[in-house]
């Protein structure tokens, strides 16, 4: 019973207990998927790229904005399993050779360095279905309409209209040195920026909550911190060794990759972030104590070291 | 109001008359998803691989069960745009040069010959999402259980524990020549015949019958149309020429993959894929004349010479 327990109580929680809490608790629904899949290789790569330290951020992002709605757990697990999924998909595809070619990943041989890359792209295309099976029939009081929405949310936020079409922009046009820091954005948005978003939207519909006014102000936090943690992310890319970071430093300079560090420095970068955290903040400021969780957790996205 | 007309009355209609309809209702309805994708690369090779000249197998099969049971024409171009998506981003993928190595497909240079590898990557992976989207975004009068029941279904037929599977299967043991026949069904029906069973469950589950019997009895007809079709595949490999293939001849041989032919040789093949095809009719016999495109569309697919 302990599953369907409110999530009201987790404000009382701190942050490294709200982290280590659902991170397991992800790891175990996982679990249940992964075992019996018929090929022995597929399955070993899926558990491979699913359990290599992964900060779980997406995830969390949706348990945390469930919190404020008082969302039942096995709801919020639905969308927690997949958005982690997809991005564990999109990050085997990004590393392969024809793409940013990186070795590592994580502080770990990427998918393709350890199984080859015919596998690397099965295994990507594995966890990306795993992703719809999951919302399609997990087991979970979610009715069919709302699982539904999520389907659109989720699909919307990584396909052609989100994520993919980032991807294609940012192998097609970021190496072009007069891309115009509007342009930068939007990619940004695409690629980054639309899954991160459609995470809180996803905690939010695996509530009951139903107020637009509410959609609003998470949607322009998802935005704000969307944009945020790509800029953060390329901060990164200049400043932190690979040791730390867990995977290639400079990639972006050595892929020749205009990014908004090299348009306009460092300094202006990091002003950006915080002006963008800053602007998040203000959006859900008014949802109060309950919302400390997801503005903790904003917080340590934005002042990350890898 | 012509698409909320019945299908009950195709039956009068010939072969190729309901292929030529429905092929052209179906490219209407990609052409809806595809004018508004941010990228031009990606809209112009995801339209690239959409609009080659393929036989539209799968979603004859959806169309044609659902004239079964006198579903809507709206509800039916859900699931047969999305099994197309799905068909089309895996053979993308497949003919990869760390798949199948393939610079054919349908008598053109495959996605990844014309893009190049990484844009051949992301083409495939927004094909994926985009069949999911359509499943819950497309306009339609299908409910909101029924789309969950669909992408239930598809994902399973698709994913890990379908043809994901298969395909995992099919690049790690598929060069053993110890690989039994059982196991060389089990691999046949995974990353073949799932998919293409999948698609007359997908027809009926468009319609409002819930009849067990008939769930059960289409099931046997696509499991045993599924084992056929991949069976012919093996022999169109073998005996025709790549010029009326449209794809490489020989390549199960070239990459050294044991097939149903190699195993038994060519005229047991062809005895297996006409006693699967008896078989098939048997199961769907008791339809009667409500179910005669169906027939006539499994004939088609394992009397194929290309």
């Amino acid at each position: 019973m302990r599953d369907r327990k409110s999530m009201s109580t987790m404000t009382e929680r701190t942050l490294d207990e709200f982290i280590q809490l659902f991170s397991t608790r992800l790891e175990k629904v996982f679990s249940q998927y992964l075992d019996d899949i018929p090929s022995f290789d597929l399955k070993d790569a899926m558990e491979y790229t699913l359990y290599n330290g992964g900060k779980r951020i997406r995830p969390l992002l949706i348990y945390a904005t469930g919190c404020i709605f008082d969302a039942p757990w096995e709801n919020l697990d639905i969308p927690a399993c997949s958005v982690e999924l997809i991005h564990t998909y999109s990050l085997i595809h990004d590393d392969l050779p024809c793409m940013d070619n990186a070795d590592l990943r994580r502080g770990k041989p990427t998918c393709h360095k350890v199984y080859g890359e015919g596998m690397a792209v099965l295994t990507g295309d594995a966890l990306h279905t795993l992703a719809m099976q999951i919302i399609s029939s997990h087991h979970a009081p979610l009715k069919a309409d709302k699982r539904v929405q999520m389907m659109k949310v989720l699909s919307n936020a990584c396909g052609p209209f989100g994520m993919a079409a980032g991807q294609a922009l940012d192998i097609t046009i970021m190496n072009d040195e007069t891309i115009s820091t509007d342009l930068l954005y939007d990619i940004y948005r695409l690629k980054t920026g639309a899954l991160l978003s459609a995470c809180v939207e996803l905690g939010r519909l695996s509530s009951n909550d139903d107020d637009e006014f509410n959609q609003h102000a998470l949607k322009e936090f998802g935005d704000c911190i969307g944009l945020a943690f790509q800029i953060q992310d390329d901060i990164l890319d200049v400043e932190t060794e690979t040791e730390l970071l867990g995977k290639p430093q400079n990639i972006d300079l050595k892929n020749n990759k205009i990014t908004y560090p090299r348009l306009h420095g460092l300094i202006q970068a990091k002003e950006k972030v915080q002006a963008l955290y800053q602007e998040a903040l203000e959006a859900i400021n008014y949802l109060g104590h309950k919302a400390q969780l997801l503005r903790e957790l904003a917080g340590f996205m934005l002042q990350r070291k890898r």
